[in-house]
């Protein structure tokens, strides 16, 4: 294959088409100052937005490193065949109408077949997408308005979404962008593999992504793996509505958001929730990149906002650490002794002004065990006010940070209250320029889940399993048992008389269940607590049948968990862990981690749970066996790795953990034949 | 007193001081354009800021409205004392170092006290106070920058905060803002008194709120009676820092954040999170008024921001109903064949520019079961971009509106690719501009909830009892039982004997408790379902001791619920349902309801637990008896209401739910001498 990037940095652009599309692609590489040569390609136009018109592909003086097809459907599939016969680097797809579209006329998804292989190893990009703006070097394959302009370095921002990606162009909050790729329907080229070509450019910083479906699951943890620069993105699909919007529209496949949260957080890619989340936080990350930690060092000269700091820093889990005393006794010399000290602090405005003592406060803050400053700063509106009394606490950041060490963020406590020049003018500088109070905040908290470089391990899901059907519960807990998964001690019996028989050697109390029977807590076909054999042979002949199996009672249980794990062909297997037994519904109390989790990631979910503190003895009860309920679930995660072809899905509810043992006692277990 | 409307909407204003805050006020008065007469006010100068200047208060040429006394905190109770016997109308006190500095001098007490008597019957705001705008009269009492235009109607925005105010102000949202007003110390003059002075001007549409602390109670809620227009409010100390953080500054209460949020929805106004959330709920209901539902019709021309919708509506609390087949239908005709119809719908780009469909599609979309409709639309950056096409779509929102008879709003994704001048002709056409996806749809839920007019009753607590003291556990169930509410059957003994021979009257099984033993449980002197005298008389004899409490062991638990009413002197009497038992602390699964509360909202509380699906019968298994559970809340609630002087807090857990009862199995109360 030709690799992207002779696409994505082109030195020459075709534009094949006369529509007004074709001339804004023209114009607008001509406003953002491309230096190579753009060529026109249409059978009749002499001349398109200025420039000569070339009647083919084939009458163009070399083979462009990119082109751009502005024709309809059908003539883009030979459009497409003519330039990867004249050499071209690769082409930007614009039409609709191919796979997206079934509904329309059922012929998309054959024609965007032949479409790629019209390609063979020349690359596309889409088809049914708006194409992409380099802004680095100047090319701008793309038909319409768009806010960028040239920067040096900067962050790309890869999207699923034409739309979107127009209007991230537009933010006016001092972000560098780089890059602005979309990659409509990836027929050719997926969205991992635009992001690897953006992130392989040194001069981009971080990524952000706007995913509705992840695509090739393997290609992307293979990117975020090799990334070494942070990547931040939005999901669609939280809920259940934007599932079935994205799949109306982009055919792709949206999964499970316990999934996409899973995987993110296994990829080392940090999840946000908006767009302005996404923004500011590739705004912090270009400017100060990932984050150690996010503790937090407010400052603002008001009372007002230091309380509104604290609120939101709670709402979005930060942490402001408490004043050391040698803060505080810094502080003090610094502010006077009218001045309440705390994080977060008003510094009041008794130093309004005066450069050197802001910056001896901001430095008292900033020496605390913290990992990043805020400073809240509202600008007054420029074309009524005058600001220019605020440049002195820019000054001061500026001082503090360079001295500190530490990332320091000046954050507005709307966004409109920091004016694009001057958030333009601290990035410059090495301050942060965070718009907005909550998103600002948020955008501190994803950068400390930017782990580049650090991605786990991932197991990826081959085809579907054909002919999937349920085990029963003997089967599933055999196949449980056979990878170590502790299950009760038990047997079958064919006569009440037996099962007596059975208990005995088992060990009283036991679990007696009528076999073959459905919802067998509805039908009286399970009895539990058994204490001795004429129990048993009592109720396993009011049950009746002929078919029991007798288990060991699990007594003594500290907390039951529920082990799940599920075949997500969009995110991977999820290892899901929660409150079991009835709670697990009525709480939903669970917390998900992609297959293989660790058992330290096993631990720490366990205690993330709101269940968590029954497991390690709530007030003066007993602790459960932490090691024997972590291995427990381990052997579960192993069994499914060892049937990964087949596995649909896998749930123990309840493993009932004890002071000593954790035990499987009820499983469900859905396999299909390996493919 | 004076009406504090002489004040705010003041036909003269003397301006007392030489300095450049004083200066400031009669610049920014010329620059609103206030049309009476501005007096300034200096012993030596003869001149301030272009005015001639009178050299004492009685030297003035008449009494006026509204002062700023921008002096120093000394001699500002004596100009205060000259402006009261001058006869005017009210003075905004700017100086600090009043209450509000205790750790400064220790005297600021005194002053405020000596302040408030000099004012007499004329009103004060402040001390230490930014003073107040009027932007519909032009009156600017206020010495520093802002970004307030004048308007003919608008809303009104009462904040403790001088600072937030200033930021405020510098808003680019398109709100018309009629009343910005700061209450400083509120001495004289509390929040509740600004509020329900602004409110009464017809021209004020609406009232934002920033609060710190309450202040008085009671006339806060007077004020939300009567208001007969929405109020929305942003509530600082939601976290244990924030309070901290207001404590230290303001010498405010700020209560628990439950406590706040019961409080603001029994008195119908609506709560947000954010200073964005505050300006776009006060957006919506100026333009709108309060919403008498949420549910949302979203309509965007890109399936990426449909899917951003349906996750931040379902985020946000909000439905977008599925679409009735008679909007279907309607849709079909307008979008043709290929588009795939939905609520949030995608709308695409083949109608872009066509009026007319665009006006069938919105209003096909608004003819469902919807509220409220909104239109996500970006505007291209004004400074690089045209964005006159969009304008097409705001005709059609406009029409589309008008014929409806609903709200709707265009919503942009970024807070700023929605340009000021566009939502300042959305606002003057009916069309509610909203900025940023969350916060606008965070608006949406908040029109929702403010209900001007619709305050319920609150029982305001008197001052604090004295020698608080905590009840046994037999006096506790005696004073809750004395109020009808259900407590197990229960009897002392002295011996052992004794206790076989009362729990043989209560009836088996019975609970035995050792009276006197501090922690029971791990003292092990409680012995729970004891199943015969022997058993009993066994249990007490292994207790030791020569007091007992035998009760009657309460079976049959459909479910434990806590219920607790505490004072909170910032917010009333809070009642407070959750999951029972060891649950309560573990999963912190709580709704508060602010004292008196109706059965109707009781029952809507227990409803909203997580484990509210417990009480109607999960699962096949039986359910609670609502109407008994319910009573017996209501009996603990008129408890707390007869002991209200007396009352610190009372807390039931558990109150055991059965299908046929609900008793209360454990009590605590603790009562003070009732002041």
């Amino acid at each position: 294959m030709q690799p992207l990037s002779r696409l994505l940095r082109p030195r020459s652009i075709a534009v094949v088409g006369g529509g007004a599309w074709c001339a804004n692609v023209i114009a607008e590489c001509r406003k953002i100052g491309f230096a190579g040569p753009v060529w026109p390609v249409h059978a009749t136009k002499r001349e398109i937005a200025g420039l000569p018109a070339f009647a083919s592909v084939a009458d163009l003086p070399g083979a462009p490193d990119a082109a751009f097809v502005g024709v309809n459907r059908g003539a883009t599939v030979e459009v497409v065949r003519a330039l990867a016969e004249r050499g071209a680097g690769g082409a930007v797809c614009f039409a609709s109408g191919f796979r997206e579209s079934k509904s329309e006329t059922g012929d998309g998804d054959t024609l965007e077949a032949a479409l790629v292989a019209a390609a063979g190893s020349m690359r596309i990009l889409g088809p049914n997408c708006y194409g992409f703006l380099n802004l680095l070097d100047g090319a701008a394959l793309w038909p319409d308005q768009h806010g960028g302009l040239r920067t040096g370095r900067g962050v790309a921002l890869v999207t699923q979404s034409s739309n979107i990606a127009i209007n991230l162009t537009m933010q006016t909050r001092g972000l560098p962008v780089a890059y602005v790729v979309t990659a409509g329907n990836q027929a050719q080229t997926g969205l991992a593999e635009i992001a690897a070509a953006v992130l392989a450019d040194d001069r981009v910083t971080a990524l952000g992504l706007h995913v509705e479906g992840i695509g090739d699951l393997g290609a992307f943890a293979a990117m975020a793996r090799a990334a070494g620069k942070p990547i931040v993105a939005i999901k669609a699909g939280a809920s259940e509505q934007s599932r079935v919007a994205a799949v109306s529209h982009t055919g792709s496949l949206a999964g499970s958001a316990a999934g996409a949260r899973a995987l993110f957080d296994r990829l080392g890619v940090a999840q946000v929730e908006t767009l302005a989340e996404l923004l500011e936080t590739l705004k912090l990350l270009h400017v100060a990149g990932p984050l150690a930690g996010t503790r937090l060092a407010s400052m603002s000269c008001s009372g007002g906002e230091a309380g509104l700091m604290a609120d939101a820093a709670a709402r979005t889990g930060l942490v402001c650490p408490p004043l050391v005393p040698t803060q505080a006794a810094a502080l003090r010399a610094a502010l006077g002794p009218k001045v309440a000290l705390a994080n977060p602090l008003d510094y009041h405005t008794y130093i309004w002004g005066d450069r050197a003592a802001i910056t001896a406060t901001f430095t008292a803050m900033m020496a605390g065990p913290v990992d990043i400053g805020a400073v809240v700063l509202d600008f007054p509106r420029p074309d009524r006010c005058d600001g220019a009394a605020w440049e002195i606490v820019v000054d001061a950041v500026a001082d503090t940070a360079a001295a500190a060490g530490k990332p320091m963020a000046i954050l507005s406590s709307l966004p409109e209250t920091m004016p694009e020049p001057a958030a333009q003018a601290m990035v410059a500088r090495g301050i942060v320029p965070l718009c907005g109070m909550a998103e600002g905040l948020a955008a501190i908290a994803a950068a400390g889940r930017a782990r580049p470089g650090r991605a786990g391990a991932l197991l990826v899901p081959g085809p579907e399993p054909r002919a999937v059907r349920l085990l029963t519960e003997a089967e599933g807990k055999a196949v449980l048992a056979a990878h170590g998964v502790p299950v009760p001690r038990r047997a079958e019996a064919a006569s009440a008389g037996e099962a007596a028989a059975r208990a005995a050697e088992i060990g009283f109390p036991v679990v007696l269940k009528a076999l073959g029977v459905a919802h067998k807590t509805e039908a009286g076909a399970v009895a539990l607590g058994l204490a001795d054999a004429d129990a048993v042979e009592a109720a396993a002949t009011r049950m009746g049948g002929a078919a029991f199996l007798v288990e060991e009672m699990v007594t003594g249980a500290v907390a039951e968990v529920l082990v799940g794990i599920l075949r997500d062909p969009a995110h991977g297997f999820v290892l899901t862990l929660g409150a079991g037994g009835v709670m697990a519904e009525i709480l939903g109390d669970t917390l998900s981690l992609s297959v293989p989790a660790t058992a330290s990631e096993i631990e720490a979910a366990l205690a993330g749970l709101r269940c968590g503190p029954l497991l390690s003895g709530y007030r003066g009860r007993p602790s459960a066996d932490m090691p024997a309920l972590v291995a427990a679930i381990l052997s579960v995660q192993d069994c499914a790795v060892a049937h990964a072809g087949a596995l649909m899905e896998l749930e123990i509810n309840p493993l009932i953990a004890t002071p000593d043992r954790a035990v499987a006692v009820d499983a469900l277990i859905r396999l299909g034949d390996t493919p």
